[in-house]
C-alpha cells in the first residue's frame, strides 16, 4: 500500500558538532535499511529545502507510522502523508 | 531532471457523454503515450480525490511544460510542481 | 485499516426536486450498505454544515478510493482523508 | 453530546529524561481514566504526527473545557474541536 | 449551553424580486421566533459584510445544527461555530 | 460602539509561580472592572483553548485600543477585532 | 473615528454596456458625494487590481456599516474592515 | 523602478474561437510593445501554469497600473505586485 | 509616489528595562523626522494590536526600502507593502 | 534552464558582531561569485523585508539545490522555488 510522504527539517540551532553528525547518520542508516527491505520506495531532496519526498510501500497506517515516529530525526521534522491509490491510466495496469 | 507534479482536476458540470468520455480517452492515451516514452515515469491517484501525484522525468523546463500545457483536461486542471534532486540518503547512489 | 474522513457537501442550485431527491436517496443506501458491511464505521454530521465526519475500516487504500469515488455524491464533494493508527494511550490495548 | 477533538502535541526541547517520562505517564492515566468513564470514546493516532483524533461524549461545552483543560500536556497542545450531530444516514437511527 | 455562530451570505445573482423579498422575509421571521424563545441570544451585524456573528443557548449540538440547518438561506450560507464555555474572569460567576 | 474581540494566550514557559499566580490575577481584576464599568459586556471560554471570545461596548477605537493595550496579558495574546453593527433582524430593534 | 477599508470589487461577466457604465457611475457619484461630507477621507487604488484602500472617519460602526451596504457595488465586492486608533507617534500629537 | 508582477490567468468557459484568438493576439501585441518600450523587461512562463512572471521598469506606481489596467487578459487575470529596490550583492553596484 | 505599508511588531521577550525604552525612543524620533519631512505621510495604530498602518510618499522603491531597513525597529517587524495608484473616484482629480 | 527563487532570511538575534559580519561577507561573495559565472542571472531585495528575488539559470535541478543548499545562510532562509519557461510572447523568439 502506496503512500507520499513529505518530511520537512528544521533541526534546532544548538545542535552542532558531533551530537548532529551522529544524529544524521543514524537517519541516514535508518532509512537505507527501510530501502532495502523495500518499505522505503524512493526518496528524492525538495530542490532548495531541508526537506524529502518519500514514496512508501507498507501493509498498513500502523506500520507507516511506527517507520516515521522512529525516524532520528522524527522530533525536528514536520511530516505530510497522502494516501496514494492505482491510477487507472497508469500502464502498470496489473499492479494492485 | 525529476519534477514531481499534482494535478487536481475540476470538470465542468456541463461537460457530459460522449464529449466527456472522448475527453477522458485523449488525456488517458496522452499519458500512457508519455509512460511508454518515459518522461512520465510514475501517476497515483490521490485516494478520494479526482487527482494524481506523478513523477516526470524531462530535459528541461520548457519540456515540462509543454508536456503539462498539451494535456486534454489542462483547462480543468490545477497543477502544482515541485523540483526534486539527488537525495544523498538515497541508495541508488550512482544515479544523478 | 482505519481512515478518518470529511466529505463538504456542495450542490449545484440547478439539482432540484426528483433528480435532487433521488440522489439523495441513492447517497443514503449507498452508505448504509456500506455501514452493514461493517467499512464504513461510523457517520456523524458536523453541525452547522452540510458535511460530515466518517470513520473507514478497510483493507487498503485503493478500496478506500473505491468506496470514496463511488458516492452518487462524488462530484459535488471536497473530501480530506486522514490515516489513522493505533495510539499507545487507547485502552483497547489488544487491537491492531 | 459528541465532538472531535484533535490534538497537536509539540514538546519543548528541554522537556526530557524523568521530567518527560511522568508527564507522558499522567497523560496517559488521565486518559485511561476518562475512557473508563465513558467521556472519552475514541483516541486514534494521526499517523506520522505527534497528535490524536479523539471523540468525546460530553453533557456539556464547560464539561469537555475541563476536561481539556486538565490534560496534563495541555500547555504543549494545539486543540481543535469540531461538534458533531446526528447524521440522517447513519444506520443507528434509535440514538439521538 | 453556549456557542457563537458566524454566518456569511452569498445569494446568486439570479435570485431577485418577489423570491428574494420572500426568502429574506421568511429568515427573518425564522430568526425573530427563535429570539423570542431564548433559543438565538444575540445577533450582530459584521460591519461591512453580508454576514452576522450570533451567540446561541441550546440543549445539544443535534439541537443547534437543527436550528441552522432549517435557515431559510442556509443553502447560501458559510457558518462556522465555536464552542464556548464558562470563563473565570466572569463576574456573572453563579450561572454556569 | 459594540466590538467583538477574540485573544488568544500563550505564555512563556519560564513564566510560572508567583509571578504567573500575579499576572493573571492583575489580568482578572482588570477584566472585572471593566466588566463593572460595562465596557466588557461579556468574556466566553473558548472550549479546548487558552483564549476567550469577549463582546465590547465603547465610546471609540482609541478606547477599545486603550483598554487592550493595558491588558496586563497583552504582551502574550493574539487579538483579533471585528466591528459589530446593529442586525435588522435583531428583536431589539429600538437600541442603535 | 477612523477605519481602514479595503474593497475588492469583481463584477459578473454578464454585467456589460449601459447596465454597467450605469452602476459605476453611480459608485461614483456615491463615493464623491460621502468624500465631499468628509465621512470618506482618502480613496486610492491598488496598483494592478480592480480594488481600493480607503480610509473613513464615521461616528459609529453603524455609520460605517450603513455607508459599506448601500454602496452601489456592494454586492460585488469583498470588503475588509480594520479600525485605526491614534498612534503615539504620530506629530498630529493634538488630534483625538 | 522595478516590480515584479505575477499573472494568473483564467479564461471563462465561453470564451471561444475568433473571440479568443482575437484576444490572445491583442494581448500579445500589447505585451511586445511594451518589451520593444523598455518598460516591459523580461516575461516568464511559470511551468505548469497558465500563468506569467514579468519583470516592469516604470517611472511609477500610477503608470504600473496604467499597464497593467490596460492589459486585455485584465478582467481574467489575478495579478499580484511585488515593489524590487537594489540588493547590495547585486555585481551591477553602478545601478540604482 | 504612494505606498501603504503595514508593521506588526513583535519585541523578544528579553528585550526590557532602558535598552527597550532607548529602542523605543529612537524609532519615534526616527518616524517624526520622516513625517516632517514629508516622507512618511500618516501613521495609525492598529485597534488592539503592536503594529500600525502607514502611507509614505517617495521618489522610489529604493528610498521606500531604504527608510524601512533603516528603521530601529526593523529586527522585530513583520513588514508588508501595497503599491497605491491614483483612484479614478478620488475627488482631488488634480493629483497624480 | 531557468528559475525564479525567493529567499527569506531570518537571522536568530544571538548572531551579532564578527560572526554575522563574516557570514553576510561570504553569502555575498558566494553570491558574486555565482553571478560572475552567469548561474545566478539577476538579485533584487524585495523592499521591506530581508528577502531576495532571483533567478537562476542552471543546467539541472541538483545543480540549482547544490547551489541553494551551499549558501553561508542557508539556514538561516526560507526558500522557494518557481519553474520558469520560455514565454511566448516574449520577444526573445530565438531563445529556448
Amino acid at each position: 500500500m502506496l503512500f507520499a510522504v513529505t518530511m520537512d527539517v528544521r533541526l534546532p540551532d544548538e545542535l552542532a558538532g558531533d551530537a548532529r553528525a551522529d544524529l544524521l547518520a543514524r537517519e541516514k542508516a535508518y532509512s537505507q535499511d527501510l530501502q532495502r527491505a523495500g518499505e522505503w520506495v524512493s526518496i528524492w531532496r525538495l530542490a532548495g529545502r531541508y526537506a524529502n519526498l518519500s514514496i512508501f510501500d507498507v501493509p498498513s497506517n500502523d506500520r507507516l507510522h511506527e517507520i516515521l515516529w522512529g525516524l532520528p530525526l522524527f522530533p525536528y521534522m514536520t511530516i505530510e502523508i497522502t494516501a496514494l491509490a492505482h491510477h487507472p491510466s497508469a500502464l502498470d495496469e496489473g499492479r494492485s
